[in-house]
Formats: C-alpha cells, structure tokens, sequence
C-alpha cells in the first residue's frame, strides 16, 4: 500500500450537472475509499456525451492508478460509459454469457419481458472481469490495462453501494492497494466555529511539526474536524495521540470520534440508563422524531412524538394549559416547557425534548423574529427551555433547531453520567 | 446567449473528497445555472492542495469561457483558493479596503477581535472585483481575463445562494451571457420505472427526429425526466408540445411539471379543497410529518402528526384497538387502518395518512420480512390499507414508503376531484 496511489473518480450523468441529484456517490466513495486508505485524488462529472467521458477519462485520468465510474451501465440511451471507456482502451466489448444468463433470470423471475438493450448491459470490454450485481441488472466491470485500473460500477446506490463493500473494496485489499483499517480520525464537535476551534488546536499541530493535515466541516451547527496525515512515517498510535490532545483542547464541545450522530448517542445513553425519551415538535414537523428513528434500534429508548403544528393539538394532545398558549403564545419558554412536560406524560417518558418557533419564511414577531426558536428540556430533575435565533432558510432552521436540542440532552446525559460516576467514586473514597 | 458558453465548476475541498460531506453545491449550481440556459459541462472536485487547484484551473478549464469556484476563501489554513487562482493567472493580491472594512464591521458588531489571517480574505486578485458577501465573512470574486470570466464563491451554502441569486445570474445576464428563462423542462413520475418510461416515450422523441435529448433521475420511487435540447432552432413553444404529448403518455403516472415534491402538491390540493390531514407514523418516525412541514405555509392544512413507536402509544395516543394488535400485530393491514382513523379522530382531520411496517435492519417475521410495510388511508369516504414491499437499506425503505403514502393520497386527491369537476360539469349538460 502506497500513500501516494492516485484514485480518479468519474461520475457520469447529466442529471448530476443539471441539478437533478446531488452527487451522493462521490461522498460514499470518499468515506469508504478513504477509511481503507485509498483517499480520493480528484473527482469529474461528465455530461453523458461519449466525447466528454472520453475527454475526461484520457486526459485528466492519464496518470491515475485506479479510476472508478459510476452511472451509464444502464439499458437508455443515454447510458454510455460501457461503449465509452472501451472504444476509449481499444478493447471491442464482448457478451458475457454469465451476465446474460442472470440478467434473463432476474427479468423471467419479475415476470417481465428481455429487451436486446436490457441484454446489452452483458457487453463487457475483452480482458475484463465481470462484477456480479446482486440487486438490480447491470453488472460491473473491473479492468486492468496498462498499470491503470479502471471499476466501472452502476449508478443506483442500492446496487453500487454492495458492489464496492462486498467486491471492490476486497479485492482492491487482496491487491494490496487498500488497506483494512481507517487511516484517518475524526473529531466531531458542537458549540464552536472552525475559526475558534482552529485556534484551540493549532498550537498542538504546530507542536505536532505539521505532520498532521486538518480538514474542517460545518453543518448545520456541527462542526467534523478530520485528522490524517501525508507523513508516511506517522503511526496510527501518534495519530491518536494527538487527536486525544486535540479532544482535551476542545472541551466540553467535542461530541464524540468518528460520525456518530447526536440522536444516536443520545439513544445509547439513554439505553446505558435504562431510560426513555419522547418528543413535542412545532417548528421542526417531525425532523427531531425522524433523527431518532434513523437509528436501527430507536424504539428501546424512543418512546415516540407528536407533530403539534397547531394550538389545539398542543392543547388536546399533549395538555398544554391554553392559558399559557393565550398569555405567552405558543412560541415562547413557557410553551416549550409545557410542551415537554405534556410530551413526557403523554408518552409515559422518563425525558422530552420540545421544539417550538418560527421556522419561516412566514411567521415571527417583532420580538422574535423568524428564526426565533424555543427549546423545551424535561428531565426527572426539572423542565427547562432556552431560546436561540438561527439566520437561514426554513429548512437550515429546522436543522439546526433539531442538532441544538439534540446537544442539549447529549451534554446533561453525559454531565449526569459523569455525577454519578463522581458520586459513586466518593461514596467508596 | 449561445448554447455552446462552455461553464466549468470547481468545488474546492478535502471534505468532498473524503466523504465528510455531499458536493450540494454543484446540484444547486446545476440547477440554477442550466434553468438560465448555462448547464454546466463538467465539474471537478479539488483537494486543499494549490498544486491540484492549479493542475485542474489551468489543464481541464483551459477552454471554459466560465469558471466558477466554491469554496477556500475562508481564514483557516486549507483555505487556498483566492491564492492559487492569483497566482495561476499571474495577478498579484491587494486588499480591498471596501472589503476589510466590511469584515471588521462584521466582527466588532458581534462582539469578536479581528485577526489579521481573518483580514486576509480581503485580498483581491488586481483587476478584480468585489462579490459582495451579506451573509459571512469572505466576500466572492469576480474575474475578467482573456476571454474567461472567474467567479470565486464562499463554500457555505448560505452564503454561497444569495452571492449566485442576488449577483452573479443577474451580472451574467446583464452581460448577455444568461438568460432570464428556464430552457428545460422536467416531467415528474411516480409509478413506473425508467426503462418502462423511456419505452412510452421513445416513439415520440424519434417523432420530434431526436432533437429533444431526455435525462432520467430516479430517487425513491420517484423518476423524474428531464426534457432538453441541444438544436438551438427548438422553441421553447415546440418543446413545450412534445412534454405534453410525453405527458399524455405517461398517463397516470405523470405526478406534475417541474420539482414541485408529492407533499407540497397534497397540501396545494387540501388547500383547495378546504380539507386538512394528519399522520401516524410507525416505521418512518416523523419523516412523513417533516415532508409535509418542509413546505411553508404547511400549517393551513397540515392538522400534525404521531410517531407512536410503541403498541402503547399506538393504543393510548391514538385509539388502535389492543385486540387489533393482538390478532394482527402492529405490521398488518388492520392495524394500519386503524392508525389512519384514529389519526383523523384524533387530529379532528379530514384525511390522514398511517405507515406501519418493518424498515429494518432488525424485526420482520417470515410472513412480513424486513422492507414490508402497511399503508393506511383514511378519507371522508372510508378508509384502507395496502401492502408494500422494499429493497434496501432502512433510510431507504423509510424514503420510499413515505413516498408511497403521499402519491397514494395525491392520485385520490386528484380523482376526487377530476369526479367532482365531471359531476358538475354532467349537472350542467
């Protein structure tokens, strides 16, 4: 394994160019090649033009180790990477009877019709090696000419995602090129800026020699500081090391190593005490409930939510006394305090979140302005609620509204961890 | 405006690369960019590293008349782009003083001390100009230069989107070299898949002599297809016909023009009607409610909604009758629509929607594997339930059951009122 392997990507489709799909892929490619040491040098997005792919393909990945497509395997038109790369390394394409075999299979088995451009996915170029597609009909390819390897692999993400974990990857490892194990860290914080959170580890990257390069993150207030290093001489362990430094010099606002998100470590504590949540959602329609149940496993500590868009059901379903709603409003601490107490009784939960406010465009006072947004806490100790105002679109609100919430119960669950860790050291002291 | 403007993008960022993050900008970009007739031709993605920026400005954009950057303006180290374009293009950097003041008054109107690597991203290429930031810190650069324009663009997104919409489309337009206009057209689908789409409106395209080029993108269910042309003597007027025959043979599937999402055209539809709904979600966990609330003005239609992860709160929360659960389980039809009419008692609504099912990856019996799901539908006139079975991941089921649910509330939402709109018409005759 080389630090210095050159690993082009290319995406084909016009829809990427076009603003019809994010390039979701590239982010995959770039976690999963990078995790097996294989980051990414550079990544291109070509039109579905035979001329541009070839362009690209020659041209900017001349001197690439390994190029890696994805898309135009399909049976369209406008599917052209397969003729493409081929016509592009002088190799004649050739039906693979494997392939066609069990591209018939899947058809006669779904009950539908071959067609001879659903058979052409059997094309493979000569000398190439045919990538078995467990869950949809074009196979990949895998093709070693010249030094250069190049993986062709399909554009549904269903498909390509087994493809590169369950061949590629392997196989790149058996090779030599991948490694195993990661080769990076990353830090993931909440609270700070990158500028300030730059400042609190640049002297130790200083002290470090510049051995170590940091790449910074935002979204939606979380900020993913990823450590890795050019210096082939690093170890792992240094790497640590000073990822630990950097973790101390965070403070309180590290989140966590590695990407876990919030709502998954809040469910984790939660589990690790046997207690359960619940939710009372305004402004954030269901997007706090929903990052909780993007966790296999939500329902041991989820208990559920409400989606209270309106005052009658903050009322009717959740018991929100209507003297608060009429005195303060339903955007106001009161409310939100209400709301996570009401959520926490109704769901028969230990704790509650609760958001409320004015997520835009519409809405807001001149008091609190869209933006404005009211967080509820109730814990077995007590119910709070805090305001916070974040600029942005409608959606950029509800994000951040649900990663500020998501940072409030994780911080009290692991101060209260850290109590009883501390109370039930002194009780033996 | 001529067809053939060549416009390039780089995005700039180790984050892209290595998975931190999706490349969104260059959908937003696409998206924007090709509705004022500049699709974009090819996009790279760039590390931190001035040596690649420079490789891929000079080699790969060498012929584009537009290059527009995002990205590495900001004041931390891996921020390289302002300096690299500089140097590629031999023009030395000067402060701007309109900028800096402009920082400094950011900073001290938010209580925090300038530093000087934060002064920094007011040095301008000479010759250039000014892009304005209202919205962060970096401002964005404009750049003439041998027949090339440079358009540098902070990497936030909500600085980024004001720069593009408020001065660099019209500043492009104002040169003649955008258009005010949209060139494309989409036709959204929900039901078949693209190989069965493409199949209805092949005979048609090769009709129009394959002037109008189509690009499919398939998400969740949902295919949309993009109507295009590259034959510059295609009217907007011609091509407007051929989307509507393209329509007609799409049939029912058609969902609407453009990239209006199924939940906005439920809630336009309720609107109209004067009706409300609400949700219960058990395996989707709020994502069905946020689609809704994800739309502004939500409110006037969109009563709420229950996560209820539990039989108890199935129960207690929304009247699921226990011998339901007891006899059919919680994943069955009967229990589904139970969920849609309790959702409708509950939330006093008039239609509502119910997901139950298992999203995996654990759970599912032999009966029900993982990937099934129970969708409810409860209207004034009656409810039922239906069965659905997904591949994929949990996000993934997650995703294309909500779809599910609302392009079955949007088809009987239409019916209805295709019926009423033939009943008055017959009252009439």
């Amino acid at each position: 394994m080389s630090k210095s392997t050159r690993v082009d990507v290319i995406n084909v489709g016009n829809e990427l160019l076009l603003g019809i799909r994010d390039n979701s892929h590239l982010t995959y490619l770039g976690k999963h090649l990078s995790r097996h040491g294989l980051p990414i040098r550079r990544s291109l997005v070509s039109r579905d033009r035979p001329q541009d792919l070839e362009e690209l393909f020659l041209g900017v990945c001349r001197d690439a180790d390994i190029v890696i497509t994805t898309g135009g395997l399909g049976p369209t038109s406008d599917d052209i990477t397969r003729e493409t790369i081929s016509r592009a390394l002088g190799l004649p394409l050739r039906r693979n009877p494997q392939a066609e075999a069990s591209i018939r299979k899947r058809f006669s088995r779904m009950g539908r019709q071959v067609y001879e451009e659903v058979l052409q996915q059997a094309d493979i170029p000569e000398g190439a090696e045919v990538i078995p597609n467990h869950f949809g009909t074009a196979p990949g390819i895998w093709l070693e000419k010249d030094q250069q390897t190049v993986i062709m692999m399909p554009g549904p993400g269903e498909e390509l995602k087994p493809m590169l974990e369950g061949f590629v990857l392997p196989r790149l490892q058996d090779k030599g090129l991948a490694v195993a194990d990661g080769s990076y860290l990353q830090l993931r914080t909440f609270g700070a800026g990158e500028a300030e959170l730059e400042a609190r580890i640049n002297p130790l990257l200083d002290q470090a020699g510049n051995r170590v390069a940091v790449a910074f993150c935002a979204h939606a207030g979380m900020v993913d500081l990823r450590l890795s290093t050019n210096d082939e001489h690093l170890s792992q362990d240094e790497l640590n090391t000073i990822a630990q430094a950097c973790r101390k010099a965070i403070g309180d606002d590290f989140v966590c190593l590695g990407e876990t998100s919030l709502a998954e470590l809040v469910l984790n504590q939660l589990r690790e005490l046997g207690k359960t949540m619940a939710v009372a959602e305004s402004c954030t329609g269901g997007l706090l409930s929903n990052a909780f149940t993007d966790i296999p496993g939500a329902s041991k500590s989820f208990a559920g939510g409400v989606v209270c868009y309106t005052n009658d059901v903050k009322v009717q379903m959740l018991g929100v006394p209507e003297s608060i709603i009429q005195q303060h409003g339903s955007v106001s601490a009161e409310c939100a305090a209400a709301l996570a107490t009401g959520a926490a009784e109704h769901f028969f939960s230990d704790y509650a979140l609760s958001i409320t406010g004015f997520a835009g465009p519409a809405g807001g006072t001149p008091e609190n302005p869209v933006g404005t947004i009211f967080l509820g806490y109730f814990s077995p100790v007590g119910v709070w609620s805090r305001k916070v105002v974040y600029p942005g679109s409608r959606l950029a609100v509800k994000a951040r509204a649900v990663h500020a919430a998501l940072d409030w119960i994780n911080r009290n669950l692991r101060e209260y961890q850290m109590e009883d860790l501390l109370a039930s050291m002194s009780a033996y002291s």
